[in-house]
Order: C-alpha cells, then sequence, then structure tokens
C-alpha cells in the first residue's frame, strides 16, 4: 500500500537494529536534503526526557534537516549524562551526514529511568549516512515502535497550485503511558508541499488540538511526547486551506491508530460531546468519560451500564451540568430511563461491534468535539504488569 | 470479635432481604432510642442520588434518630420518582418506630439508572420495630456491602471524664468506583460519648480529610457517598481529643478495610507523600501517583519500574518539583538511578509483600500527607465488566 510515489520529495531513511533490548527494529533516521521548515510540539510532563529538551533547542530557529530515533529506551531520567547522550546522537549524526547539530532532532521511547546503551547508537550513528535509503519510511515506522504491534503510517494528497501533487506523510507510534495533554507521543509528518507563508508551527498546533490531544488510552501523559512536521518544499506551493486538511486529516488518522492499538485494545470508543459551552468543558468531560475505569471495563463487557456515564460525567465537579439538560446516547439510542428493552438493543450493540460511537449532549452551548478512547481489558495488564521484567 | 460490650449504648439495628437482587442481605437499618446529636458529609458528584438529595435535607438540624440503607441498587438518576422513594422510606421507617421522618437518614448502594423495587422496599420499612435487636450492627453492615467481600467495622474505646468507657463503633462499605473527593462512600459512626460542646460536622470533615479523602480504588467517584456520625451521648462525657482521636483511628481503618476489599486488590499500596508545601500539593502528586494505571499494573506484577513514578509526578503539570529535589523509596530503598542490585531488592520486595510501602518526598516544604491505593488485577477487569449483565 504505501509505495513509494506516496512518499514526499526530498526524504531518505534508516533502520536497524542496535541492540538495546531485543534483536527488533530499535533505531531509525529520517534526513532531507535540504535544510527544512520545521516545527514540533512536545510533551507538557515536568520531567521531559532528555531528547525532548535537546530536541526543543534544536526546534527554535524552525529549521531541522534530520530526525533520529532508538525505541526500547526513553532516556528519561537520566541526569546529565541522558542530555549529553542526546547531544552526542545529533553531533555524530550531523558529522555522518554532513549537516549542522542544531538541525537534527533527537526522540528515544521505552523504559524510563535505564541509561541509553551510548556505545552501540554512536557506532551506528557514525555510519548512517551509507545506510540512508531514498524514500524508506516504512523502515523508519517500524524502527520506532514499542510495545505496538503494527506500524502507524497515514498519508494525505494535495495539489499544488501549479497543478502537481504535494504529499503530507505522517508516521507515529503510541501504545500506552497514553493520555497526550497539549502535545503527544512520538509523531512525524514529512511534505514536500512549499509552506512559504504557512505558520507551521501555528498550524501543527492547531491539527494536534483536534487530533492527538483528543485520544487517550489510560490517562497516564507521557514524558516524550513529541511531534514534528518537516517540510521539503520540492513538490512547490499549495493553497493553505488544503494543507490545513490534510495535515489534520493525517494527525486523526494517526491518532486513532494510536487508539486502534493500544495496549490490550479490542474496541474504540469514538466520543462526540456535542452542545459544549466550550472547548475546555468538552474536553473535562470527554476525557473523564473515557478515563473512567467504569466506563471503560463496561464498554469491555458489553455491559449497557449507562449510569456510570452519569457518574463520569457528575464527577467534573466544576461542570455542573444539570441533568435533565443532559443526553446520552450509545450507537443512535438514548440511554437516560432505559428500559428493559432498550438495554437489551444497548447491550446487543456493545457486543457486536468493535467501534463504539457515544453522544453525550450537554445542552450548554454550540460547541462540538470528537475524542477517541478504548476499552480495558485483562491485555493491557498484563502488558504493564511484567514491562521491565 | 465484634461482641455485645463493643456496642455503643442505645443503638439497635435491624437486617434483612428484601430481594433486591438476589438473596443476600440487602436491606438495614439503625435506630436510636433518642434523636442524636449527628454530622455527616456527601458525595460531591454533580448528579447526586436520591438518598443523598433527602438525606442532606434531614441533617440540616444537626440531629438524627435512624439510618436505612438498601444495597443492590444505588437509587440514582432516577428522578423524581427516586426523590419520592427516598422520602417514603424514611416516611415509612419513621411511622413504624414512632419518631420523625425528618430523623431519618437513607442511603442507597448499587448500580445506577434502575427503579428501586419500592413495594417490596416499604412492605419491609413498614414493619422495622419489630425486627430492630439492641446492638447487632454486625448484620446492618452485612446488609450495606455490595461487590464488598467481607464487612468492615472498626472500634475505638474512650475514658469519660467520669472514669466510665465510650465506644466510637464505625462500618463502611467500599469495592469500586471509589475515589471520594471531599466526601466518601458509604459509612456510619455510631457514639455513645456525649459530644455537647463538641462540633460534630467539623470533627467529622476534619477525619474524613485525613482517612477516606485519601483514598482511591478507581479514581472514579461515587455519586452515593456518605458518612454519618451519631451520638447518644450515653456514656458520658470524654475529652475532646480523645474523641478526636478515636474518631480519626476509625476513620482511618475503615479507609484501609475499604482499600483492601476493593475489586481485584491483592496489594495495598501505602503512599506518604512528605516535605510538600502544602495539603494540595501532597494531595495533586499522591492521588496522580495512586491513580496511574501504569503505576497500578506495575505493582501489580511486582515490576520494580521506578520511572513510572517519575512520570505519574512530572505530569502534574500545575507542580513543577525541580527533579533534583525528588527522592522516592519503595519499602525502604531509594529507586533514583537504581542499578541492577537495587532494582533486584526492589523487585523482590514488591513480589513477596502485599501492603507496599512507598515514600515521595518533595523537597518543597514540611507537609507530609498520607494515602493508601491499590494494584490494577485482571481481577478488577472481571468484576466491572459484567457488572449489570
Amino acid at each position: 500500500m504505501e509505495t513509494s510515489q506516496q512518499y514526499p520529495q526530498g526524504f531518505s531513511a534508516y533502520a536497524c537494529n542496535v541492540g538495546i533490548k531485543d534483536d527488533t527494529l530499535d533505531f531509525g533516521v529520517v534526513a532531507a536534503d535540504k535544510v527544512c521548515p520545521a516545527a514540533a510540539v512536545f510533551t507538557k510532563n515536568n520531567y521531559p526526557g532528555a531528547p525532548v529538551v535537546v530536541g526543543k533547542e534544536h526546534i527554535q530557529d524552525g529549521l531541522l534537516q534530520a530526525i533520529v530515533v532508538n525505541s526500547k529506551n526513553a532516556n528519561v531520567a537520566t541526569g546529565f549524562e541522558g542530555i549529553r547522550n542526546a547531544r552526542n546522537m545529533c553531533q555524530y549524526i550531523a558529522d555522518s551526514i554532513g549537516i549542522k547539530t542544531e538541525d537534527v532532532l533527537p526522540s528515544s521511547t521505552g523504559v524510563i529511568g535505564v541509561p541509553l546503551p551510548i556505545d552501540k547508537i554512536l557506532a551506528t550513528c557514525r555510519k548512517v549516512k551509507a545506510g540512508l535509503q531514498p524514500g524508506n519510511l516504512e523502515s523508519f515506522a517500524q524502527a520506532i515502535l514499542t510495545t505496538d504491534s503494527r506500524t502507524k503510517i497515514s498519508v494525505r494528497k494535495i495539489a499544488t497550485l501549479a497543478g502537481q501533487e504535494a504529499t503530507v506523510y505522517g508516521i507515529a507510534k503510541g501504545a500506552g503511558m497514553i493520555e497526550p495533554n497539549m502535545a503527544t507521543m512520538l509523531s512525524y509528518i514529512f511534505t514536500d508541499a512549499d509552506t512559504t507563508g504557512i505558520d507551521l508551527q501555528v498550524e501543527l498546533r492547531k491539527a494536534v488540538d483536534q487530533s492527538f490531544n483528543c485520544i487517550t488510552i489510560d490517562s497516564d501523559t507521557s514524558t516524550s511526547d513529541t511531534v514534528v512536521v518537516m517540510s521539503s518544499g520540492y513538490a512547490g506551493k499549495v493553497a493553505i486551506s488544503n494543507f490545513q486538511s490534510a495535515l489534520l486529516e493525517v494527525c486523526i488518522e494517526l491518532a486513532k491508530k494510536i487508539v486502534e492499538d493500544g495496549e490490550g485494545v479490542t474496541k474504540v470508543i469514538e466520543l462526540d460531546i456535542v452542545e459544549a459551552r466550550d472547548e475546555v468543558q468538552a474536553s473535562r468531560i470527554g476525557k473523564s468519560i473515557l478515563n473512567s475505569p467504569l466506563i471503560k471495563t463496561a464498554i469491555h463487557g458489553g455491559d449497557p451500564n449507562w449510569g456510570r456515564f452519569v457518574m463520569a460525567i457528575g464527577k467534573v465537579f466544576t461542570e455542573k451540568i444539570p441533568y435533565e439538560n443532559l443526553a446520552i446516547q450509545i450507537g443512535g439510542t438514548d440511554v437516560k430511563d432505559a428500559d428493559a428493552q432498550v438495554l437489551q438493543t444497548l447491550s446487543q450493540y456493545l457486543q457486536e461491534n468493535s467501534e463504539i460511537k457515544i453522544k453525550v449532549s450537554l445542552g450548554s452551548g454550540q460547541v462540538s468535539k470528537r475524542f477517541w478512547g478504548c476499552n480495558l481489558s485483562e491485555g493491557y495488564i498484563k502488558e504493564n504488569a511484567y514491562y521491565t521484567t
């Protein structure tokens, strides 16, 4: 499906196994053949990983030429040594390719609090240039995974002003420790659209707020969350509205893929909060519903226990929605005061579908916002009880 | 263990099966032989159950003479009918015993959104007087349970000023939907201490803030939370400091019993937050740690994944604790920068103990606060996935 003509022009990639934890791909680089306008958003966790600290410095001028990522170790809570390791990864990559260290953005994802096996990693960084192949972004998408079961890629085409075609190619990883807040997990978006005159940082923030920031798997906010967009510009100029749509669609598709592949996930919940006063109210209530263990387990078991929605909305103490104004629909069926017949319908809907559509109307205003979450299953427990051991 | 001399003087109880869900005890009444000074705190959930609405009215004058509770149905999200049912329960009890309706406090606990089988319940209320037996509080403690596996009772003795003995006898139920916030789940505390001159409401609030409000099982705040204290006064006056200590000890013991018997719980976490700026900071960080699914599953699996503590503390965006000021101890062992030897020690501690002691030092001030939480196990999922079906 991801054929070479889907790649944006100007990007090469390399992926390999460095041996950080096992023998799967755990190291990847994407390099552009020129310096690119770029933008990024990062985790708001108060203990960001060393790569986030270094990445924030390197993106300050709005320019990047390469990204280096290792999986299986997050390089978080690793002190000055961790910062030095992240800087060295950038420098060794830059030296190998012949670019500036400040144009390399590093990421690491995996266990927290364990020093990187830095010698192995730097030895690989040193010889990266020889391994880079034009396009080849799927192998990079593979290398950044941790407990993810599959790669997450989303591609959109945009018509250029000159009648040609530009590409927006997005890659993400997710799986656990996922409630992006003001930021997100790892995601990289490459485009050959010429974005001159478009404020990439503003557009990325807007897209992230409607996509990655609307998902939750387990309410835990990673210390490594990073989304980056880089534009080579080779395909030529595009209408800003087309670029906005493509960027948003790619971000939403990647966000949904992260939820679908969440740890132990077998059901995805698509939650529309409608008639909200504003986005803050919608987000508070949307997240309270999707983070409730009792709702997540009810969805898991196909149990039409709609009273738990009342509980989860009611525990947002700051948002007092009169009960009579509240409407809750599951699979298009109103659930308040459900009789036995309705409960039967709901139970059947929950058991037969793997994408559960829920609509909650607050009767407080005109704002609608969509969120995505998932069931809580025994599989999540199993994956996380023995992660480092 | 709970012998009759442990009962406070002046209270009688009755419990039976009404047939709300199955054939276990599901209905209980405690009645005093005189009107008692009383105080109560309730859930802050925005959709309180009908009994909470009625109970708030009846406690306003600081007096109660009886408590009526049914389990297996919460009488929440049941509209005007639900309110009328709660009022009728009080009235029928009052008529049977020959007391005032406004001196009866009702509670219901169980599934949300299902009308009470009110005819069966009122028929039982009508004949309650004949069933009341002096003391008999264990059968009441049994009748209020839902998914709890055992009764929760805590008793303390206080010397009276006249050299006699007064009793504080506390009862609670818990199990799931437990993160009491400003209030708690169902708990009833009976005493024969004469509390004239003691502000029961103030003392109850203080005790609750250090006990029930410091526990979390699953971060979900029930719509039915209620704690009540009633004092018959028969044993005579006590020193206020003795009463405070006994009340606090009873509340803490009941709170811990609720956590120990939480749904699917096999390990209890006792978390001390020390060197906090204030109680707000301690609570934000304490709750973030104990509600993190990744920490709860790591404790479940005996996985010494201490980086998850860094994540959970760091995701409290409002509380920026410099990383170098932060200290984390598990079972008395410092975990930051743990080497293989330390990880081995931690792993052994987590696997061999069912009460896990954790201390987190924030280096921000002088305030200490203790919290209790639990592991997240497959048992929690199983109990909650099929609750109503």
